[in-house]
C-alpha cells in the first residue's frame, strides 16, 4: 500500500497543491464518535497558522465531509474529507516548473513519474497535502479523547532556542491545545519568533524539533516484531514532509548512557506497575508500558528560501539558477505541530483497534441507548 | 500484519530464545539469486560476535534452509530459514521468570499475552530472534550486491568514543564487510572496546550509534505519502530491539540549520543530476535521489546489567529486587550492526520489487540461458 | 484493510446512497495513462442503464476528477473520483428506515454499526456505491487496453434465458463494449428483457449469471498461495453487492468431470505454449497460462420487490411487514456487467503492477519523448 | 503480500513437495489457546487419508511445533509448524521434470520462476503444501470451538453421486468431524467410493463438490466493501489447489430465482433477529447475519491420471507425450475436505480478531486465573 496508512483504521490521502481539491479518506473509524466541526476548524487553523510568520496564502481550508458522518456522528463507514483549492496562484510557479529546487521533491517526483507529475506548488508532495491528514486526525484526536488518551506537542527547539521540557503533562497538553505557537515557555516562544523573523529578513528559513507526549494509553498495545509502537509511529511521522529524524524517550541520548542510567526502575504504585523514570518513552519491546509516550521529531528548515540557489533544469538537463518569488514560510515547525499530533492520533487509533477491536473507540453500550 | 514486514518481499520471524528453534520465512525474493551458505555463515558469525566482549553463549547458529532454495539458487517461493536452539540454559532464567526486568519487555509481554508468554531468556522479544533476520538479510544483501547496491554500517559512537565519519564510501563499505568490530578508525575501535570492557568490569553496559550508507540505489524509489523510504526503513529499524532513534542524512542536526545550509544544491554531472552535498541522506520527498542513502540508528545500552536493580514481581504484584546471573553482553551495538545491514537490505528489496517488479532482482535473461 | 482493495494499485471506496457524494480513490496507477473522460462517461452510463428496465432514479452521475490527473493523463499520484448525489429522495426511504428489509444489509449494518449507520437507500451498502468502482475501473480498463489486454462481460443467463457462449473473443469483446444490454445473441437479449419486464409486472425481480473473458494477459502473473489469480479476482468480485458465486473456467462443471476430460492438453503453437482447450479458464496453480481468462459470476435477484414481505423493525425489535414504494430495479444484472468489468480490470492492474512493477502500465520510454 | 493470508491472524506457508520440510507460520493467534497435539494429528490424518482410495505415499506427517506454544498453550507469538519430508521419491519425477503436465502448474511455475523452480512433485504447488494449512487450521478450529463456533464440511457430490443435504447442523458437524470420508449418507458414501475406484481402474480421476457449514458465528462480522465475508473466504478457498468455484448460500442457483424466492424473510425469535430460510448463506451485505454460514467449493478432478496425455517439453520447447508413473490419487476431494475446514477457520479467526480484537479468542479473564 502506498498512499494509505493503517490496517484497521486507515487513512488515504489525495490531491495536489494546485489541483481541484485535496483530502483524505478515513476508513475503519468506529461508529458513534461525535464529529465536532468546530474542532476540525480549530485544528485546520492551527495548521494554516495565519500569523505574520507564515505564508501569505490564505485559504478558508473549509473541510467538506462527503461521507461517513450522519447526524453529527461517525457511521463506521469511510469518511471522505475534502478541501477545495481556492486561491491557487499558479503563475508564481510556472517559471520554475521544470527547475528541480534544492530540498524539494521536484527531481525525485520527476524520476518517479517520468514528467507526468503535476509539479505546481509541489503537487502531491506539497505540505498542503497535510491538510487532509489534519482533518482526519481531528476525528482521531476526538475519539481518543473520549477514552482519556490525550496528545500534546510543543516546539522543543527552533532557531537555536529551546523550550522548557514537559512538566505536568496533563496541564501542559491542555495548555498546548489552544496555542497557535506551541511553546510552553512564553519567553522561549518570543525568542523563537524573533529567530524566525530574523531568518525571514535574511531570505532564509529555520527548522526545529517537535516533542510530543501522549497520556492515557493502555498497556499491551503494539507488536514485538515489525509493528512495534515505535515502528508504526515512525512510519507515519516520516511521511510528513521535512521530517528527517524520530526518536522515542531519551532517543539518541540513550546511546551515550550506561545501562544503569538508561534502565527505568519498575515499582508498584496503587496496584499498577509503573516505572520511576521514563527514558524508554512508554515503550518496551515495542509495546506500551502504560507510562506516557514520548516522541521527538526533527523538522528540517523550509527548503524554499529567497536566496539564489543552484538548481538543474529538468527539461534541458543542464545547470540552472533558482530565485524564488512565490509565497513561502520562513518556518513550518509551528504549523507541523498539529500535523504531528494528527499523525500520532491516527496511528494510535489503528493500534488500539487492532488490539481491542474496531469498536473499542465507539461509545459504550450505555451511551448508545 | 504483525510479525511480517514487507508487501512484495516480505519477512516473517518466529521463535523464542529458549524454544525449539527460531527462524524466518522470506517470501517474494526473486528466483535465481545465488544463495551463498558461506556468506550466510559469515553474517551469522558477525551477529554472534564471538569476541571477549560478548556473551558466553556460543551456539553454532547453523542456518538450515528448509525451503525455497534449489541447486544453490532461490526458487522464487518462500525461503524458510531455521536455527535450532542448542544450548538453552533455562536454569539461569528460571528464578527471574516472573520478575519484570528494567529495560526489558517482560512486563509489556505479560500485559499483552496475559502470562501465557514464554518469558525464558526474553522469549520472542530476545535479541536472539534477530538471527532469523540476519539469515534472511544475507540473501537480500547478496541479491542487492548483484545489482551494484552495497550497504555498510559502522559504529559511529560507543561509550563516549566516536569513529571517523564515512569517507570514500566504496572503500569504507568494502572494509566494513569483513570487520567483526565495525569501526573505520582502528584507534577509535580500540578505545570503544576499552570502554565496553570498563563497563563490563563495573557490571554495567553501554549503547551506541550505528551509521549506515547505501550506494548504488536507483532514483525514483519510494512513495510520497506513508511509504516513503524513510518510513519503510524506520519501520523495520525500530523493530530491532534496543533501537530508540532513527535519523536520515543530517537528521536532528538539520533541525538546527538554516535552509541555506540544509539544502543540497543540485547540479549536472556526466549527464546525471546530482547534489553537491547530501544532507538529505539520498532522499527527497520520501523518494531516492540516486545519491547514497545515509541513516543513523540509536541503540540503547544492553538492559541486562549485573548491578542490583529495582523490579516488580509480576506473579505477586509487588516490588522486588533483581540481580542478574545469566550470560549477558556489556554491549550489543557491534553485534546489532549486521542486524541493521540486514534490515536495510530487506526493506530495500521490498521497495525495489514494488517499483520495478518482483523479477527486478533476478538474474538478467542472458544469465538464465 | 477494509474499504481498500489492492496492494500496488489500490482502490478505496467512500460514500452513502443519500449522502453528499460518493466516490473512489485510485492509488498506484502508473503515470502517463490517458484519461478519457468520454469513456468514463460511457462506462457510467452503462452502469446507470437508463432503459425502461431500470430504476427511475436518473442522476447525471458526472465524475469529478479531484486529483491525480494533469493535462489529460494520470500523474501517478492518487486519483480521487467523486460523484455528487443530486436527486436523493430520502422521503421514499424514511418510513422503512428501521425496517430490516429481506435480502438487504439493513440488519447486518445495524449489528455492525450499532445504529449509527446512515441507512437511507442502503447507505454505504447501496449498489450506487459501485459508481465509484466503475469510474476508477474505466481508468484501469483504459490502461490495460493500451497493453492489449481486453475485458468483456456478457449476461450468460437471466430470467431462465441463456445467451450463446463466447465465440471469437476479440470480436465478442469488441461488440459487448458498446452494448447497453450485454447479450451476444440478440434473440436471447429480447427474451431476457421480456423476462425482466414480466418480473416487474408481477412486482418481482430476477437475477442472472455474468460471464467475463480477458484476452492478452501475459503468462506468469499471480501467486501460488493465497494471492492466486482466482483468489484476487474472487475477492473483489464478491464485494460487488448481490454476487453470491464465482467460478473460473468450467468451474462447478469441472467437479463432475473425469480428469481426462478436465485436463487441457498442452501443445506448442508458433513457438508459444498453448492449451488445446481452456477448461482451466487461463489459470493453473493460481498463475496465468497466457490463455484467455474466463470467470462467471452469480448475481442474485434484486432484493427490493413490490410484494409485501416479512421484515423486522430494528427499533422496536418486533416482527413487521414491508411494502416498498421507492424506485427499484426488477433486475440489476445488466447494470452489474460494467461493475464486473471494472472490478476485474482493477484487480488485474494490481497483479500486473506487483509482477512487473508500478511502471509497467505506463507508456513506453519512446512514448514519453 | 503473497504467501501470507490474513491481516490480524495471518498464515504464511512454505515448502516444496520434495524439499527438506514444509510448514506454516501462524501469527496473531490469541494467547492461552490450548494446543491439542492429538487433534492436530487427527486432522493431519484426515488430510493424508490412508485409505485404499489414496496415494501410496505414506509419511508420518508429524507436526513439529517450533515456536509459539508453551506449556501446551499458545503464547500469542508466531507459531511455526513444520513437517519433514521423509519419503521423497524423487526418481519417480525426474523424467517428467521438464514436461509441463496438463492440469498442473509446471508450465505457469516455469513462466513465473524462469526455470529456477523446484519442480519435483509439483514443488511449492503440490497439494502436499496444504499440510501446513491443516496444521495451522487445527489450532484455529480449536480456538473457534472454545467460542462455540463449529465448522463441518461434507462431500456434497463426487463421481456423479450426491450426498444428502445438511440437516441438523449441530449433529451433522459432530458426525463429520470423525469421518475419514465425509459423507452424511452412508449409501452415498459407498457409491462415491465405488465411483472413485472405477475411475482409478480406468487410469482416470474424479473431482467433487465440498459443502461447508459454520454455526455459532456472531452477527456483524465482515466489511461492506472488499473485505466482505464472501471475499475473504473465497480468497483463501481459491488458493487451495484444484478449487475452481466458490458459492455462498444458494449461490449460482440464486441467479435463476425470482427475488420473492431468493429473499430470506426476517422474523424475531427469542429476542433475536433470524431469517426463516437461509438462501443468503448467513451473509448479507458482506456481513454475518448470525445464521449459519454456507459455502460450496468446486474441486476439479486430480490432474495426474495414468492415461497418455499431450504435454510440452519446456526444455526443448516442443510437443511431448506424458505417461505418469508416480503415486497419485484418483480423487482428492475427500482429503481436501479438512483443508477447506482449515482454510475457513483461519479466515474466520482473522475476521473475528479484526472485529473484536486480537484477544477475543483468548480464554476469558476468569479462565486465566
Amino acid at each position: 500500500m502506498k498512499n494509505t496508512f493503517g490496517s484497521s483504521v486507515a487513512i488515504t490521502l489525495f490531491g495536489e497543491s494546485h489541483g481541484r481539491s485535496i483530502g483524505a479518506v478515513l476508513d475503519g473509524m468506529a461508529p458513534g464518535i461525535p464529529v465536532d466541526e468546530e474542532f476540525i476548524r480549530h485544528q485546520m487553523d492551527l495548521r494554516r497558522s495565519l500569523s505574520a510568520l507564515s505564508t501569505a496564502r490564505r485559504e478558508a481550508d473549509e473541510v467538506i465531509i462527503e461521507s461517513g458522518v450522519f447526524r453529527g456522528k461517525t457511521t463506521g463507514t469511510p469518511i471522505c474529507l475534502r478541501i477545495e483549492n481556492q486561491q491557487a496562484r499558479s503563475t508564481d510557479y510556472d517559471k520554475t516548473e521544470l527547475l528541480a529546487r534544492p530540498g524539494h521533491a521536484d527531481f525525485t517526483a520527476h524520476e518517479k513519474y517520468h514528467g507526468y507529475e503535476d509539479a505546481h506548488g509541489g503537487g502531491h508532495f506539497s505540505g498542503r497535502i497535510t491538510a487532509g491528514l489534519v482533518a482526519a486526525g481531528a476525528i482521531a484526536i476526538s475519539a481518543l479523547r473520549e477514552k482519556g488518551i490525550l496528545i500534546g506537542t510543543h516546539i522543543a527547539a527552533c532557531g537555536g532556542v529551546c523550550d522548557r521540557p514537559f512538566g505536568d503533562l496533563g496541564a501542559d497538553i491542555k495548555a498546548l491545545s489552544s496555542m497557535p505557537f506551541a511553546v510552553l515557555d512564553s519567553l522561549a516562544a518570543e525568542k523563537m519568533q524573533a529567530a524566525i523573523a530574523a531568518a525571514k529578513t535574511e531570505g532564509d528559513s529555520v527548522g526545529g524539533v517537535l516533542e510530543s507526549a501522549v497520556i492515557g494509553m493502555p498497556t499491551g498495545v503494539g507488536e514485538p516484531w515489525f509493528d512495534t509502537v515505535e515502528s508504526l509511529l515512525s512510519h507515519i511521522l516520516f511521511s510528513i514532509p521535512a521530517v528527517k529524524g524520530v526518536e522515542f524517550g531519551d532517543g539518541f541520548a540513550l546511546a551515550a548512557m550506561r545501562g544503569s542510567q538508561a534502565n527505568d526502575p519498575f515499582r508498584m504504585q496503587n496496584g499498577r506497575v509503573v516505572t520511576e523514570s521514563n527514558r524508554a518513552g512508554g515503550i518496551l519491546g515495542g509495546i506500551t508500558t502504560g507510562m506516557p509516550l514520548h516522541v521527538r521529531v526533527a523538522v528540517k528548515p523550509t527548503p524554499s528560501i529567497y536566496r539564489e540557489q543552484q538548481a538543474v533544469d529538468l527539461a534541458a538537463m543542464k545547470d540552472a539558477t533558482l530565485s524564488i518569488v512565490g509565497r513561502h514560510d520562513p518556518a513550518i515547525v509551528h504549523r507541523a505541530r498539529v500535523v504531528v499530533d494528527s499523525a500520532i492520533a491516527l496511528a494510535l487509533c489503528d493500534m488500539l483497534a487492532l488490539r481491542f477491536g474496531t469498536d473499542w473507540l465507539a461509545p459504550g453500550k450505555e451511551a448508545r441507548a
